[in-house]
């Protein structure tokens, strides 16, 4: 732990731990004869998404799973999308799909989420799923979300806490308010017995911010703005998630940097703060093959 | 308005006002051949949910929709039950189905309302219902949160608010967290762009509750406790809605009063207060009729 600063939770090596336990879970169902695949979806060319499945295919690979990708031109019809998803759906090899996004702007995104098969649903974005999650009853558990809390858990655990009186007697602030992420988290800090804020733009907007965020014993912040706490936004002896991954061009060298919605600065008299990069982001890419093997797990038992 | 105290917001006159819409709303629709049937279901004898059966009819009757009360005996098996959960699914005569609580221990709620038409489920207990409610796409929003609402809207519509710059700046606090009452108004009050604090019973246990119910301008209280809610939690000119309805036994005379979360001297310093009974109850009753009604033209526009 470094002097007058935060202990740093290391989401990198927290991935590696969970990754080791997910292909044991592979090899033990392949034992059983279930297989696990992953399909991810894209649609049109969006720079990120394209890199986020690359990503899940080494993620896959890592813990021996296959991974299948199906790219669709940026002009696919719904028609065309659809008859992909309920291809998939039928699928045997297919225990996991994952449709990234953005979508283009011609494709309602909420039709054809309600498209997927919810049991092969790993990311939660079908409304049975999502409804699952904020009922406290999930069948997945969306990937950023569930990562924030696996840091959090460990970290908790790693530190000698009763994680479940902890969580009782604490408040956990929660910044942004995203369907896939900020909704989430507050379903599970709720799970968890939590007292919960919920904060968004307009918190901020009317210069409400600190005065709910400095409320927070865990602060998770999912805003998507560079740098957007600060010092005063941050109790002492606080936990930090920083859930933002912000490309940020630096004019000096030409090139961009990946900052969070955390300013570096804003955590040194918290307890703890996840980095950026190496915090949140390598474990969601393990969740979601985590998720894929759950689904194929489950669709065994029915079986 | 009384001198010294809050202004009392009136649930039975704004319910009768909506009676009065949702019965014009019937007549519209019965022109266009479209006609709205409540089913309700009860297995036992719980006296609570056989009087809201009962307050059900005469909401029904009042804006001129068919009724028809289902009751099974308490023995009635999980197979009883789906049969006529089926068979409701299939009535074209039937446009809403309430499944009234608690049910007996031999039966599974969640299995249960999943096995719901969601068309139907007009209590959106569904998990798709209650997932599309959480993002923020309701087919269907909850009687009691949405009559919750109902009242605080009219109240600042009657206030002469701008009632969208009025939540986005303010925080809404929710005292209460089950799935049918709390976790809705969370949705709710979050898709209004209010800052939003969650208790619940452990906030109270580790002495924080007036620190968190004391932020709210507007605080909802749904916990089920007796006068949990004390002048030291109302924050002065905040807005409360009381949830509660608790049978008290009164030993004097040896009959039993209702009375709510919030003790009455609780709320002198607020703005406006729901009294109980005649706050938030009457209005449930008329939203959960009206919600049939949205059911049937629903139904007809799929037709």
């Amino acid at each position: 732990m470094s002097r007058g600063g935060p202990a740093l939770i290391d989401g990198r090596a927290r991935a590696r731990a969970l990754q080791r336990r997910v292909a044991c879970d592979v090899v033990r169902l392949a034992e059983l004869g279930v297989r696990c695949g992953l399909a991810t979806v894209l649609v049109g060319t969006d720079y990120a998404a394209g890199a986020y499945a690359r990503r899940l295919e080494r993620a896959a690979a890592a813990v021996g799973i296959e991974h299948r990708h199906h790219h669709l031109p940026a002009h696919a019809s719904r028609g065309e999308v659809l008859e992909l998803l309920a291809r998939l759906g039928d699928d045997p090899l297919v225990s996991g799909i994952l449709v990234l996004r953005p979508l283009p702007a011609h494709l309602d995104e909420g039709e054809l989420f309600t498209a997927l098969d919810p049991a092969k649903d790993i990311e939660a974005v079908h409304p049975e799923n999502a409804g699952l999650l904020a009922l406290g009853t999930p069948r997945f558990v969306p990937s950023t979300p569930a990562s924030v809390f696996h840091l959090l858990d460990s970290w908790l655990d790693e530190a000698g806490t009763d994680r479940d009186a902890w969580y009782r007697g604490s408040t956990v602030c929660v910044v942004g308010r995203s369907n896939n992420v900020g909704k989430p988290l507050i379903s599970l800090a709720s799970a968890r017995g939590a007292t919960v804020v919920s904060c968004d733009e307009n918190t901020s907007r009317t210069g409400r911010l600190a005065r709910y965020t400095s409320l927070g014993d865990v602060l998770v912040v999912a805003a998507g703005v560079p740098g957007l706490i600060r010092a005063e936004h941050v109790a002492p002896g606080a936990v930090v998630l920083d859930v933002g991954i912000n490309p940020v061009p630096e004019p000096a060298t030409g090139r961009t940097r990946l900052v969070g919605d955390v300013d570096p600065g804003a955590v040194a008299a918290a307890w703890a703060a996840t980095p950026v990069p190496g915090g949140v982001g390598p474990v969601t890419d393990v969740w979601l093959v985590q998720n894929t093997v759950l689904a194929a797990e489950e669709a065994a038992k029915r079986r």
